[in-house]
């Protein structure tokens, strides 16, 4: 007879669950875009700034992409580079420097013209990226071999003005890290660049951020300008399109010609140097929400989650409300991030809902006939219904919880992408795959011609691969690599 | 016969750091300004930028950085305020809404008035602090009773265009963390101020940094634009004049008037909130190189410095080289932060001048003779000489001696601040104490007219005590304030 009372009582909360959600987001199946829009409203995520095309990220999703930084910034650290901070502001003479750079983004600058109460005598424009920047200090910093490699990274706000501003993925102004390193030789920057790609990018979007990604070479007509190569991590969207999260360049011997960065060798020779850029943004955040979100609201992978489990008081008496602050200490002890919901109001039921749109991964429930039964309810984000545990079972049980939860989000969103994305033989099939998903189809076949082709109905070569799925080899790629096709972000 | 040989070893090497170092760096008793900025370039802490007033912070002065945005942020986290992030651009019109705001900034502001290829309809304005954007989005978000007290924080860069630029000190754009809160009374508010103060900054400067600071209240007259009461944490430099290190504002109800920041109380009552506003910036890094340099370099705090011990192998052969990679390894298991140098080049002296030079706080020499006696030799960056240490004792020596010297610091810092302050009760004494130091007079007897007096001289008020050195209840300040007056940057 418990078991029916909590049944039903389950029920009636789960389906008032229901009839709030309906209320507050647009179906992700129906309509994606505003889906997204009411997500980022109504789990607090972020605003629109003041000037066109900003934004406010609040403090929730801010606490994301703190740990997002950190787990990126320690995997940077542990490559060898060291952090550095550059000024936001160049003379717009120095980017006339390298002409293909300002080719790519003289609509996108914004320009301080008025300054100290007068006009500039040169007007400076706020920094699209730093590249130029740090072109000049490493051809300063950089004298004999003994200083290379030399591996420099920034954390930093960039901007570039959007005319269709969407929040995290297209805004006028990002949050971002750009490296930027100098090499002896090719061999050496492409080792690095690829080091950069696999073991920062794809380790953490894998293992962080539970977004299985296809690790590949740019196709040359989208590659960023300037560059040899550039290595991407794709990733497919709850709606089937991709989103690039991140990207790491070889720039051969092209960007450090442009700002004369050369060494003198260990023979007394002056060379020039090889670089390497790279970078990832506030755009993964965009990627983060739009990967694992549902009819709910967010999924937050557990090793991303600013809280990994809310402890609801299910009532406001003394006993429930000291219950539930014990087991928050409880879990904190064993390194879990849990929050406590003792609020008064709202009822339960709209706390509830309240969580699950922010894509806590464990809802704890903790009530008094939960008490009564030394045990508390729990709910999985990532799955349907309920289940119980003991109470004095939970700080054992919970990490383990929360470590599954993170490798089954990671499993489901590598079969969806495996599910949507199809081998296909022809553009026509190509373009027929990428209106759900991805198209995998023989770079040989499809060629920069076909690319042109599909182009046309906004789809894209999204990166080129070898036959199983891996990177190609920077120095020596292999001859039959497939294409990667879908509409993007 | 050994001993003798050391000591012979270690006083050629000592003229030798001496010679190096009178080529180095000017003389800090001397000429100090020159003394900064030698030291800023040889110690490879910064550059200017490409634009006048812009400042490049290089690898080891940004990891200094981020140590101390990772202390004053776990410390403001602790208070319970969130991080946020605002935009950098501000539509002119919204700076306009706070005069009083607007007239202190004005000829500060850089304005961007070209952007995506075009004139802008409005200019926008390079954020001199997010002051405007916290007070429309805390007005957005701020509804019921429920929400307040609202405690945000934000880690950006800011411009305030400078005509007479310094690095770290006084540069166009700087780092900074800016917090905001929102309380419902005004006792709330003013007790967050003071633990903002107190808990963070004072504690933060004085337990990480090693400088100790007076905490007051600025004068009326020196006063933030706006604020009731400003608190302030002043600190001395090495030349006797003042740093103002940080500051928190008690911003009344000022602030949330213009901005219409509003709750409902319980009984359903529109009321107006009490807001705080508190900063910290990079110049602290200025403080802290000021603060405790000397002719050799900068000497870093244990707790801040990024290499806490540096292990130089003498010489190059493999043995040396092995036995100094363990200790690193050793120093590291234990939690020191420890950096090898095992350059070939330049020789052992250079290398040493260049690590007392970064002021690294012990430096630990390992050589065949250290060898072969089963011990290495190590010199303190705060005392003179050298001495040595067991190999086998190092780990567990070397922490406390971590800590032992970061006591140290701080008391030699305080006692320089009391032999420089001198109590005096005339203006015309404390103008000749200012020369060297701070004055302390009773501000009964200097008032707003002596201050005025003393501006003219480049002398002010930095800040208002209890006669017991202690901040002054900012409810109910105590009647007979003595006032702190010096020089300063």
């Amino acid at each position: 007879m418990f078991i029916g009372l909590r049944r039903r009582r389950a029920k009636e909360q789960y389906s008032g669950l229901v009839a709030e959600r309906q209320k507050i987001l647009a179906s992700i199946d129906t309509d994606f875009p505003r889906w997204y829009q009411d997500v980022l409203e109504k789990a607090e995520l972020a605003d629109n700034g003041p000037v066109r095309g900003t934004m406010v990220i609040r403090p929730y999703a801010y606490a994301m992409w703190e740990r997002m930084q950190s787990e990126v910034d320690a995997r940077i650290k542990a490559t060898g580079a060291e952090n550095v901070y550059l000024p936001l502001f160049i003379p717009q003479s120095h980017l006339e420097r390298e002409a293909e750079h300002v080719e790519g983004f003289s609509p996108e600058l914004a320009v301080v013209t008025h300054a100290g109460g007068k006009e500039l005598t040169e007007p400076v424009v706020v920094r699209p990226t730093s590249e130029t920047v740090f072109g000049e200090v490493m051809a300063k910093w950089i004298q004999s071999h003994r200083d290379l490699p030399m591996l420099l990274n920034q954390w930093a706000n960039v901007v570039r003005w959007e005319m269709r501003p969407r929040l995290f993925l297209r805004t006028s102004e990002f949050l971002w890290q750009e490296g930027h390193t100098a090499h002896a030789t090719r061999e050496d920057a492409a080792a690095y660049a690829t080091r950069i790609h696999l073991e920062v990018y794809k380790d953490f979007l894998e293992n962080v951020l539970a977004i299985p990604v296809l690790p590949g070479f740019k196709s040359p007509s989208e590659r960023f300008a300037g560059a040899i190569n550039t290595m991407t991590c794709e990733a497919m969207m709850g709606d089937g399109k991709a989103l690039q999260m991140a990207t790491s360049h070889e720039l051969g011997q092209n960007f450090a010609t442009a700002f004369d960065i050369t060494y003198t060798d260990s023979h007394g020779q002056v060379q020039t140097t090889w670089t390497t850029s790279w970078g990832s943004s506030t755009r993964m955040m965009g990627g983060l929400f739009m990967s694992h979100g549902d009819d709910s609201g967010l999924r937050l992978p557990p090793r991303i989650a600013p809280h990994q489990v809310v402890v609801i008081a299910v009532k406001d008496d003394d006993r429930t409300v000291d219950a539930a602050k014990h087991i928050v200490a409880d879990l904190a002890a064993v390194g879990v991030r849990s929050r406590l919901d003792a609020r008064v109001t709202p009822g339960f039921g709209r706390r509830a809902t309240e969580w699950e749109l922010k894509g806590v991964p464990i809802r704890v429930e903790v009530g008094p006939r939960d008490l009564d039964a030394a045990q508390v309810t729990y709910a999985r984000r990532d799955a349907e219904g309920k289940s119980t545990l003991p109470l004095a079972d939970l700080a054992s049980t919970i990490p383990a919880l929360l470590d599954q939860m993170q490798d089954d989000m990671l499993a489901n969103a590598r079969k969806r992408l495996t599910e949507r994305t199809r081998h296909v033989s022809t553009i026509d099939e190509a373009r027929e795959a990428a209106k759900t998903g991805f198209a995998v189809i023989d770079w040989a076949v499809l060629g920069e011609a076909g690319e042109q082709e599909l182009n046309k109905d906004a789809i894209t070569v999204r990166c080129l691969q070898t036959r199983d799925g891996q990177m190609p080899d920077p120095l020596n790629p292999e001859p039959d690599l497939v294409a990667i096709v879908a509409r993007a972000y």
